[in-house]
C-alpha cells in the first residue's frame, strides 16, 4: 500500500490527484492522506465526479474508488484555490505527519507527497526549511539526502536547502561517504550497474588547489575511502563535464556538493518531469519535482508527469 | 583582420587550426600567431600540405595561403604532441601576448584563441589563473568578464576562476551592475532583444532570506538599480529554474554568480561546441570552449566545433 499526501489544499496538488486517479495515471494500491472537503471541492471545480472513499482504517479499503484517510482539518470554505493560508498550511504538516507514521507503522510500504507551499506552512511553523528536511525529522534521521531522477539523470546532495555559504561548510569526507552509500543502495533497484561520480565542488574541480583545497581535503580522501569500501565511486570529477559524462553512460548517479549544482542539470534536461526521492528514511518516499504553481490551481491544467513519475518510482523502489 | 593565437604546441590547437583552415571552416582574413615549426610538424603528421606564408608585418599579407607571425620560441625538436612543457607553456604565453599586443595597437579587430595548458604555463609563470585574467591584463582591465555562448544558451559570469568561497564574497551590488552592462553591451549583436536575467547565488534565490542574505543584500538591488538606468534586467531568479526559462525564450542571456552556475548548463546543452568571449576588453576576444586535449593531440580527430564558432562569433562581434 503506498501513502499520498496531498499537499497544500490551495495549490495544484489536490486536483493532480483527481486528474490523475480518473486517467489511470497512478499505479497500484494507494490511499490519499487529506482533506475530503478539498477533495470534493477540487471535483466539483473540474466535474470529475471521482468516486470517493472514506475510511477509518486499512480494513475499509475499497478497490474502485479512491481511498481517503480524511484528515477534517478544512472545511471546503477553507479552501481557494491560489491563497496563501495558514489553517491550509498546518492542515498540510498534518497529512504529512499521518502519511510518515503510517510509513513508520509499516501500514504504507512508501509515501509519495504533493507539493506544499512553505510560506503557508511558516505562517504556523517557523522556520520550516522543507518537506525533506520534515519528514526526516519525524523519521528521526540525520543520515538522509535528497535524490533527483530524470530518464537521463540521477543525482543526490551533500547539502540542499541551506544558503551556499553553509553548504561549503557541509563538504566534509564522513558526509559524502554516507551520501555515497545512500546513493549506491538507492540505484540498485534503478540501474544495472552503479558507477557513481563524486562533483567536485570548485571551478575544475579546485585544479589542483588553485582555486580552493575542498578537493584536496575531503572530496578525493572521501571517495579513495569509499573505493577501499568496495563502491565503485569516482572523483573528483569537475562540476562542469560530470553532468555530460553521466548522461552519455559513463556513470550511472552523481554525488553533487550543494543543491544547485544537482538541481540545475536536473531541471535543464527534465523540467517537472523530474522525480524528488528522500534517501535514508525507514520507508521510501517519494515526491513531484514541483511546487504549489498558485497561478493556476483549480484551473485543472497543471501537468501529471512528475507525479506519474513519482507514483511509479515509489513502486519500483518500495 | 582576426589575430588567431595557436595555444600549447603540444596540444590540439595547432592541428585544429591547420584542419579548420584545409576544411574552409575560418572564415575572414586572418592571420596565425605562433611556431611555424609547431604547424609544419603538424602539417607533416597530418600530411595536409598546408600553403604556409610567414609574414613580418601586416603588408606581408597573402590571401589564399595561411599566413603566421612566427615566433620563433621553438623548434621542431621541442613539440611532442601531449607532454606538459614549460618551454612549450612559455612559447604558448609568447603567443597570447603578441596577438594581444597587436589588437591594442589596432592591426587585429579580434583576437581567437586557441587552448593552452594552465600546468605547462604554471611550470614557467607561477600562479597563472586562466587565459581570460591574462588577457584582461595585458589589456589593463579588471571590469571585464567571461561570457559563454551556444546556441541556446548565453551566461555570463561574476566570478570565474576563484574559489566557490571566494566567488560568494565577489557576489557585491557593484560587480553585478557592471557584468549587466558588459552582458546588454554584448549580445546587442547577436540577440533582437536584451531581456537580462540574473541568477540567485542561493538555493531557491534564498527563498526571502532562509537559505541566504545576498540576494536581499546585494543581487535585488543591482538589478533595481540597472533596470533605473535602463537595463531590461530581471532577478534575482531562482538558479535552477532560470536557464531553462532561458532555453524557452524568456531572457536572451542570463548573468551567473559563479563559474559552475554558468558553465554547468552552458556544457551539458551544447558540449565543446561552445565559445568563450571576453567582455570588456578594447577589443574582440572569443576562445574555444575546451582545453588542450593532450590524450589525442597530434591524432586528428580533435572536433572542430567550438573553434569554427570561435571565429565565426569574432567576425560577428568585432
Amino acid at each position: 500500500m503506498i501513502g499520498i499526501s496531498i499537499g497544500d489544499a490551495n495549490g495544484v496538488g489536490p486536483e493532480i490527484l483527481l486528474r490523475a486517479y480518473a486517467e489511470g495515471l497512478v499505479p497500484g494500491d494507494f490511499i490519499a492522506v487529506g482533506d475530503l472537503s478539498a477533495l470534493r471541492k477540487y471535483d466539483e471545480i473540474l466535474g470529475s465526479n471521482t468516486p470517493l472513499n472514506v475510511l477509518g482504517d486499512p480494513s475499509g479499503f475499497r478497490p474502485g474508488q479512491l481511498n481517503v484517510y480524511d484528515a477534517g482539518a478544512l472545511s471546503a470554505e477553507d479552501v481557494t484555490p491560489g491563497r496563501i493560508d495558514s489553517k491550509v498550511g498546518a492542515a498540510a504538516l498534518h497529512y504529512i505527519r499521518e502519511c510518515a507514521d503510517r510509513s513508520l507503522a509499516g501500514e504504507f510500504e512508501a509515501m509519495v507527497t504533493l507539493p506544499v507551499n512553505k510560506e503557508a506552512i511558516r505562517l504556523t511553523k517557523s522556520g520550516f526549511s522543507g518537506h525533506t528536511g520534515y519528514i526526516a525529522d519525524l523519521a528521526e534521521t540525520t543520515n538522509y539526502t535528497m535524490m533527483l531522477v530524470s530518464d537521463r539523470l540521477i543525482v543526490t546532495h551533500v547539502s540542499t536547502h541551506v544558503s551556499l555559504r553553509e553548504a561549503l561548510d557541509r563538504v566534509k569526507k564522513g558526509r559524502i561517504i554516507d551520501v555515497i552509500e545512500l546513493t549506491d543502495e538507492a540505484i540498485k533497484k534503478l540501474r544495472p550497474r552503479r558507477r557513481i561520480a563524486v562533483a567536485g565542488l570548485n571551478p575544475h574541480a579546485g585544479e589542483g588547489g588553485a582555486f580552493g583545497r575542498e578537493e584536496i581535503e575531503e572530496i578525493a580522501p572521501a571517495v579513495a575511502e569509499a573505493r577501499q569500501e568496495g563502491f565503485d565511486a569516482y572523483g573528483p570529477v569537475p562540476p562542469d563535464t560530470v553532468f555530460h559524462q553521466a548522461i552519455t553512460g559513463e556513470y550511472d548517479a552523481v554525488v553533487c556538493m550543494y543543491h544547485d549544482q544537482g538541481h540545475i542539470p536536473l531541471k535543464l534536461l527534465g523540467f517537472e518531469s523530474g522525480v524528488n526521492v528522500t534517501l535514508g528514511l525507514p520507508f521510501v518516499r517519494t515526491s513531484v519535482d514541483h511546487g504549489t504553481a498558485y497561478d493556476i490551481a483549480g484551473k485543472g491544467i497543471a501537468s501529471l508527469t512528475s507525479f506519474r513519475n513519482a507514483c511509479n518510482l515509489a513502486l519500483e523502489l518500495k
